[in-house]
């Protein structure tokens, strides 16, 4: 069974780390591909990268579709482009923040959001509204750490990011963290294990949701709001896009 | 990987057949336990059956805990005791309410709930406004349907549900139906091969949820408002209930 | 006219101190009868505490009925049980932070809630955002007093809920104060004599609201959500519990 | 003890049928003083009518305070001028609606509000939104009678009233009926009768509430949002309403 | 096209400043007609003044369309009247706080309203809640400055202003200031100067979105909820508001 | 004075005509610049279009601040990329969804939509949702017309408009009309003439709005979430996109 996890960044190390992250947590039987666009940023900091992220999610979506992929997890916190990959996909397709969210209801009343920096917060807060967890949502808190520091073992980023939640802890009354980056994928057992409550990281809460969707036939559904794109012709470079082109 | 199963009722064949569809989804590895209280309600069709159906939900997941049970399922679609449940565990717990609509919300963009009388529809009202799915859930319906009329292959059960899905369908602009009984497990499949939308059943994504989590491992947090309950004395015949009792 | 004070917990120290505040506030012509079940829990402070606590609530609830109340109060400021009470009452059944939430509406823009320990925070937080109180209820703080201190003259509980209660006052821009744990009644008048705002105890709230409610013959609806339950047998200890049994 | 029943329009004959409903639900000791403002509209039928009827009702409230009033009925089911006028008042002001709305969700999971014309269903809908009750109040009807219609007795209201309450008990899933209007309050227990639900109406409601009040203690919170208004000068006919004027 | 800018207080000195900001911003071709009641209160701090403020409004806003106004401004950011007003104007109507809230969602995710007294914090949260800007709007904060005293040079209001301009902006995450009083409307071009953020003030905002309105033949619905008052007569003093009254 | 009015689709039919539309209302002095991308979807009529339109729409704000333009409008009713646009913008920028909703909250306290296909509701719902309006709009109503049949006169799409509209007035409660989509621009008029009640077309609210601010000095907050987007490499053919790329 192939899982498309799709980094919607085109930093090729992070996309290594995802989908080391991804593998790890696979189930036998589980081929993890992970990929990244081929056109976009280098990373996701605010609306203006996440709006063009979603190019690159929709042409990895549709790559994997046709690789027959069972599933496609979007690895970026903001879930860029989700719902327009749900129109392009037969198979399920699964936001990290989403994924992340809903686990973390499962073990606490209440959670905190950990994420890289205060300009990312307003996404974080827009997709708690949306998916309704304005109640168990406690706290969206910023560490102030780029995305592409994470990737720097120098950075001392693990440890603002510990400090950080440990404040969530003390003043959130929260129960769980959710950590708001895809690229904190591998401070993920570190972390639980230093703070003693469940720490919900995205990339492999995404996984383990499509390996149980795909167990029970779950795939996205194409009657209404996420039927197919209608076929009609796309002007100049996005000329590949159109739906019911060849 | 021990997932304990717990029929809420105490009815013998339902226990039977929501075990069964249970153990038709689990993965290689996982050992499905399905049991049901020792006292309480032969089925659950209101608030007075789900508060004392509550009794006999603790009472089994503590002799889960006791067995090592990796995650404990609460199969009936109003997730009776499911907070005091989490206080006595340390492995997850999860209902089958609250893991269907949030599998459905994966799917479509919105869903219609199809449960049995119309008197328990409160429950779920109750359970969507709680879990924070107010836009997702569009409609709740209810067949006319007394649970262990479910367990009858005479009683033009199955007939009655999928045509108030058509309903649910045609009317509520959903994508994707949610069976508001554990009873309608074995149901499912013949739903979705009917309907050609997803048809999200609670009892077997709660046992992939846990599985899931479980490769995480995500337990219930200790911290806070799910910790352990205080050690103090239970009077009568719930002595045997009294937190930190030997 | 009988009123039944139901102490959820079976502390009789409690339950006395419960009914000689409803007894104080009754009016002439309402007898009050201050009960506790016969098994379950020493004092309340959690979800496990409160779902057990339910079962004697129900218990009291249908003996009182038998008696002929015109009405039933649930002294727990977590409303054990009361949905379910209301499926087997045909006289009123009001709890008690029901009735001090609403009754604070009547004379506050907002109020603060000041409870016992912190844990119990996330039940008076749920029964605010289902009576739909989310706007008025400013804060929700904890004392950090276990419940049964409450009864112990040198704990220092008095000193520590006034002080609390000024905290409340100066920064929540709250006008009144809703004490969040019935064995407080006692303390009311000293508290409100002490702040100069309105403090409001739910014990005798609703024993008021019961008395209005006798004179205007309001009882609790039977038709749809709160039907009696419907008959069906019980197994084991709780068949007495069963809907429809002699 | 003396309550204030305000009737915000000048209609003299709807004051005597709302003093009189008054007077019989009151209990022995409570006085009724049912009164009009001298100025104003002559029914309240939308937002002008509502405005303007409130400079009536703070009139009267005033004087009330001035009398040693135990508390103040607004009875127009708009509550007009409650806000303000509990900022003039110490002792409580209870506005019908609101009243009546409280104490339907003591008897129900949820009720319709059946009104007169469909033009004021908007001041129920704000109000309904603003007490928190958008759950529980699953409909507003309105019957399409004038206010002053219902003084008629020839004018077949009391039937068209009780058809709107069968639509809402057939069609809305309620549990209750709340009368939208103070001048249905002599058809309350006709159709409480008829229909077999809890039928609640607000001035009686409201003069039950406020006797509990009483009885307690609990009167207009004068710290923060309903301090008295600050002494300044009113100009023109208004100088009398200037708070701290003479 | 006229214009009519109604201070609702009846101080001649900030109704002045109030036409004058509003002149200096309207385009060619608008008269500006900046009015107050004939009576009613100073300035407006509480829900007392605010509802007698409307009858001032209401009486202006008949007075205004009599001399064939294309647009009202209710210049009090309580907007004291606005449904009232609306039934009673063909042209449009915009309360300050409407226009000013709406404007800042229009430059930034979230804003802070910096106001005068704390006891008028009330009133614009419930405004915050009816507009539904419950997201949008980060904070309500107050400067303890009567509204009299904008008006006063040697007050230091200003200092006081652009200082808790400045709390908001570090400690709200807002990306804009909404003045919270029509009396600070002179007050915005400095404080945006010196803020170096978005400084949004409600008069001059609401004679733009007139304007516009005119320009495009937008006027108030007749239909529905703000259709004409109904003819009735009117008692007394308010004789001269009697909907229909020649 | 420039104002940008952005077509996000590549229809120059549909460009024309939303230019037309829009220099029609335009004020004197103000010159309307209407254009479309030069690559993305001839309509737009589902996420996956939307998605992808927002890139053109990122283009053609950039290359309007570079012009110097005074704000820009995003004239498609799903208000693609404007988030994203906000940051790229340091005039203002709006879309035509928020800008007709807001304008419609002005004239009435319900409006319906009535939109093209049934499958963009799910757009609009979620605007709805994020700007505030779900108490506002009513109801969100398909015609089941394509976008670009809004450009054939032969295709009947005004009558069934019309129609339609006529429903949401008589089932909604509505007393205004949004029209849910850019291609109707050159509707309104008629269908204001002919309904009898506002109707709302987001170009033309969109350009006024910008005029009105402009003249009032508002521009995007650079602050906090709308700040520029940080510079980054993009790779690929979004390397145009990066932000501080020469």
């Amino acid at each position: 069974m192939l899982i498309r996890v799709i980094n919607p960044n085109t930093s090729a190390a992070m996309t290594a780390a995802i989908g080391a992250a991804a593998a790890r947590c696979a189930a036998p039987g589980t081929v993890i591909d992970c990929v990244n666009p081929t056109t976009g940023p280098a990373s996701i900091e605010g609306h203006h990268d996440d709006a063009l992220a979603a190019v690159g999610v929709i042409e990895q979506v549709r790559a994997g579709e046709a690789l027959g992929a069972a599933g496609h997890v979007i690895a970026c916190f903001g879930d860029p482009g989700l719902n327009a990959a749900r129109e392009v996909a037969t198979a399920p397709v699964i936001g990290v923040a989403e994924a992340a969210m809903h686990m973390a209801t499962f073990v606490a009343t209440g959670f905190s959001v950990v994420t890289t920096l205060e300009r990312t917060c307003i996404i974080s807060e827009h997709l708690v509204h949306n998916y309704g967890f304005t109640r168990q949502c406690r706290a969206i808190r910023a560490c102030e750490i780029a995305v592409l520091e994470l990737e720097d073992p120098g950075s001392g980023a693990y440890e603002r990011i510990e400090e950080e939640c440990r404040h969530a802890l003390r003043e959130d009354r929260s129960g769980a963290i959710v950590l708001g980056c895809a690229g904190m994928a591998d401070l993920r057992d570190r972390l639980q294990g230093a703070l003693g409550v469940p720490v919900i990281e995205g990339v492999t809460a995404a996984v383990k949701l499509l390996e149980g969707m795909a167990a029970l036939g779950l795939r996205t559904s194409k009657r209404g709001d996420y039927a197919a794109p209608l076929p009609k012709p796309y002007t100049g470079w996005m000329a590949r896009f159109a739906p019911g082109a060849a």
